[in-house]
């Protein structure tokens, strides 16, 4: 089984959640196909992501939402869950339980972090336009601002102190420090006055980013067409209205 | 390791997301304390809880919020985690990989559905009072009901049927049937015109919750003092004006 490609099906025209996915691959080098971005004569495209969805991928429960994992046998969904099931097969978690675990839980707190990310701009319901609930929007994002990117960023940032400062996992880059990145330069491009706000008492993780970035593999990657450009149809999404000062 | 017993850190005074944590280790059995709800004599208390996650609970990284399970040094987080790394010691998953990702994935599944169920009340901010929040909360509830329940319960019950129609993972109880158990009955309180409603078409998750609320560990847990009821301070709430009619 370990011999298969990675078969990884999401949305083909935005980072979203699958980016987190992506990064992992692309930081390990590892062999695999973005399915829905293949052409329909390559077995590719939306339509067979939603054959997967729709129960058509054998034996395996079908998920409820992409991204999704096909290896061989098995369908795994939930991104979290995911990079749990890949993370280990990439070299990108250490071995020993603690840290596993410590993994796990930073990244169920980015996963969080992540879903309030997107309700500030659909805080009623994804099923309506960003249109449809403006007010409820800039509420969300005011609070979001003012209370919820302190909190978190101040929880990773003391997580790198106390590890080595430069990993929130061990002592070499792990999955929770790729989307770590991918985080924070997703909340750069939705709220540059916020996160230039806060970015003093952040400093770890800005060096973090940066240093992801410049990763060989990571850099080629964020350098080609494979890396998909942030925009407002995205999880992550810049609107000027929303983006208030903190303070 | 496995001999320490364990620790859960959770809110003393509401069910919310350490009950989730608190069935799984009621079923199996297991010795465990629920230290918030210990007096401060005995080490416990809601400050014992605050302790840990300011920093004071040994080398382990601080949670960022509760529940959270001591077990030896190990400090551990974020519901879903803590299930993952106390099924198998209890006895609450099956043994093989695919399995385990299945009952990760599951679990993921229905912790976004409490996230969401907590929204319904605080769709803006989880520091401001519901009351002042509540034309937001009529319009997050109503699409909540409409749109969210039907979507979710319709996915676990597709789940049962995947399986052997008595089970979300193996043909065992897992914890996962311990936490849809959870949803469904605490679902089911603060929205029993909407649940109503959905019940014909989730005629397994029914009869799973029926067969969890009887197995003998359970039903004496919940004849018991050690499970506490529900209120309008918990992750459910009734509130009347938010169960509307789906159709």
């Amino acid at each position: 089984m370990s011999e298969s490609p990675y078969e990884l099906y999401y949305w083909p025209t935005i980072q979203g959640r699958g980016e987190l996915v992506r990064l992992a691959l692309e930081e390990a080098g590892a062999p695999y196909s973005d399915v829905a971005r293949l052409p329909a004569a390559k077995g590719g495209g939306v339509a067979a992501m939603m054959k997967l969805l729709r129960g058509g991928g054998g034996e395996a429960l079908a998920p409820l939402a992409p991204p999704f994992l096909k290896h061989g046998p098995l369908v795994i969904a939930q991104t979290a869950n995911i990079l749990l099931y890949l993370a280990p097969r990439l070299g990108l978690v250490p071995d020993d339980e603690p840290a596993r675990f410590r993994a796990n839980q930073l990244m169920l707190t980015i996963a969080d972090l992540v879903a309030e990310a997107h309700d500030t701009h659909h805080p009623i319901s994804s099923s309506l336009h960003y249109e449809d609930q403006k007010p409820e929007a800039a509420r969300y994002a005011a609070c979001f601002i003012r209370e919820r990117i302190p909190k978190f960023l101040g929880y990773f940032e003391r997580s790198l102190e106390h590890g080595d400062g430069e990993h929130l996992v061990g002592k070499a880059v792990s999955y929770v420090d790729l989307a770590m990145f991918q985080v924070m330069s997703s909340l750069t491009y939705a709220f540059p006055r916020a996160m230039a706000a806060v970015a003093p008492s952040a400093r770890l993780l800005g060096r973090l980013s940066d240093s992801i970035a410049a990763r060989p593999n990571i850099a080629a990657y964020l350098a080609s067409e494979r890396r998909l450009p942030p925009s407002e149809n995205d999880l992550f999404r810049h609107y000027p209205e929303l983006d208030i000062e903190p303070a």
